[in-house]
């Protein structure tokens, strides 16, 4: 346990403590509202990923707009999640390892989970551990549509894979799981077309090979924030997952947004404070990258295109500034952090705020969940 | 609270679930007397950082083994270790606001608490702050000595403070810090010999002008891992606040040792399972960058020159296999993380072997206290 909490409800938002992951509330709602009317009309369902908020009240947000469920990545955030009532969970990774398998098979008693395979083993695993614990767990197969990190190849070896799910009584075949990740950043909206294009098509491809041999498909799920009208729009997707759109971090942000892209707006952001101003060229800020991960780049700072942010060390966040006028010691800033996911992991709450108020804090329960 | 933990004490290495950070206890009890005995016979004493490892496990045995107390970034995090019973804690850092000030000063009633200025208006806040908690508050001037981060220039800006220091009645002048970190991670012996001149000369410089103002300055704190026998031998530094050595990540592993150089071992490590294997050329594992830092790079891969870890995704890190018979669905590895400190900070606990067996969970009290 921490020693004390960054704000209370009721604060005024100058009285947080930084830094702190603070949610707009109002943004946060305008852009789930702005992903249901995306998908409204379509036969396209959505299965939001949390492993970018692993937040149960936000899935909860989530669902009651229309989601069907919500994506996790990892078995102990897939219980968390099922823990806090969320009643549909789809494991978008492989599974493997005894541990891993009987929390797996044991949320199949509580929930309706499902979970990915690309190899034999992976099945044969699955199945005995469904016996085991006398559950029916749903089963995609994962194909390798351009990411090339995990999945199968598309066609034939997907195919084999479909039918050993299929024969597997415990097991219930749903379809094809395909996901572009590296898609989502390429900073063009041609380039984004053109990658899910070819994604489509190895889906579309495997998906009539499988029915072809007498195996239906249910479920073609995939996409994310970057992508997800092309996925809707491609006549064989059924299913999006998408997540950060809940968020919007810098990195999506530096996407050009193609002219039907839809406007999501950034609502997560890192409140930091200048603790250094020892000289006129730069200050430094109280987060660094334990408070903002860099993975994906530097954070920016929001509504100030004069200062910039240059360098992160652990705690410590370098600014430079145009002069000494600019900042002054004590002076809260708000950061768009790079990569909204491996942030959200750095802390234990959401100090969510209206306006000039904190509104409230929402656990984020998923934190740290690994395994 | 996590639904599971990765280990229990008495559980084989092989039942671990992964991913998990584990702690070679066998390593890093070598590490914790190595530095002791650099130390021994010197006038120079150690204050360890406990910013890389957030554990009172941890810091208790660097205190029992000589260690006068340690440092911290964060006021929170300082607070945990005082809670902890470490009876001497300097914040390493400068502390800027009314809430942390507030925190701060009320340590100081349970502990000593140093902590760092290079701006006049902290040194009036924490003047304040320790007036109206009835504390005294052991104040350093931090002096940029090349890492161009926080501090204020060497000569006299620095005795200008010092002197508004030892005038503040309820703060207690101690002296400087001096702390490179860009030459912790120069590659060659000569260059961060070289840093560490510099900074040397710098101090001496500065603490040379303060007393010939009249002020003694008892303490001149700097020094990390990469460095810390030039300062050792400076004749002006005159403790040690190293923190890395107990871990040794791939960063510091990648310097190139000078011929006095302490033969540190790497005791940390990221324990992950292959998932995927769905391609002879690749295999996926189960620590991603949400497992393993990578702000200083990816992690590599223990004891398998064979394989290398090229890329890291949120929950996913692929590695790049020479052929398919290199490595099994399921098997077992230990990547030795990128950078240990905020590899840390994504865990709850330790899971300390030795040998083939799990000794003990450590908890990660500090994991997280960003404020």
């Amino acid at each position: 346990m921490l020693p004390w909490k960054a704000a209370r409800p009721g604060d005024p938002l100058v009285a947080i403590d930084t830094p702190a992951l603070v949610l707009d509330l109002d943004a946060f709602e305008r852009n789930l509202m702005r992903m249901a009317e995306a998908l409204r009309g379509s036969k396209v369902r959505l299965r939001a990923h949390a492993k970018c908020h692993k937040t149960p009240e936000i899935a909860r947000r989530q669902v009651a707009l229309g989601a069907v469920g919500i994506c996790c990545q990892k078995v102990s955030e897939a219980a968390v999640f099922v823990e806090a009532g969320i009643e549909d969970v789809l494991v978008t990774n492989q599974v493997v390892g005894d541990a891993k398998l009987r929390h797996l098979a044991a949320l199949g008693r509580r929930a309706r989970i499902g979970v990915l395979v690309d190899h034999p083993l992976q099945v044969q695993a699955l199945a005995a551990a469904a016996q085991a614990h006398a559950v029916t767990l749903d089963v995609y197969v994962e194909v390798n549509v351009g990411a090339n990190r995990c999945g199968v190849a598309p066609g034939e070896e997907a195919v084999r894979l479909a039918r050993q799910v299929a024969a597997s009584t415990p097991l219930r075949f749903m379809g094809l799981h395909c996901y572009h990740g590296p898609a989502q950043h390429m900073r063009s909206p041609q380039e984004r077309a053109a990658a899910i294009a070819g994604a489509a098509q190895a889906a579309r491809t495997t998906r009539e090979a499988i029915e072809a041999s007498g195996l239906p498909v249910e479920r073609v799920t995939g996409a994310g924030t970057g992508t997800f009208l092309h996925e809707r729009d491609s006549g064989v997707f059924n299913e999006i997952q998408a997540g950060s759109y809940v968020f919007m971090d810098r990195d999506y942000g530096d996407n050009q947004r193609g002219e039907n892209d839809v406007a999501f707006e950034h609502a997560l952001f890192v409140r930091t404070t200048v603790m250094s101003r020892a000289t006129p060229e730069r200050a430094v800020v109280d987060a660094g990258l334990k408070a903002s991960s860099v993975d994906s780049g530097l954070p920016i700072v929001w509504q100030r295109p004069d200062l910039r942010y240059v360098k992160a060390s652990d705690e410590h966040g370098v600014l430079a500034t145009p002069d000494a006028a600019a900042l002054t010691l004590g002076d809260p800033l708000m950061l768009v952090p790079g990569h909204c996911d491996p942030t959200v992991n750095l802390y234990d709450e959401l100090v969510c705020v209206r306006g000039e108020r904190v509104e409230a804090l929402w656990p984020i329960a998923a934190r740290g969940a690994l395994l």
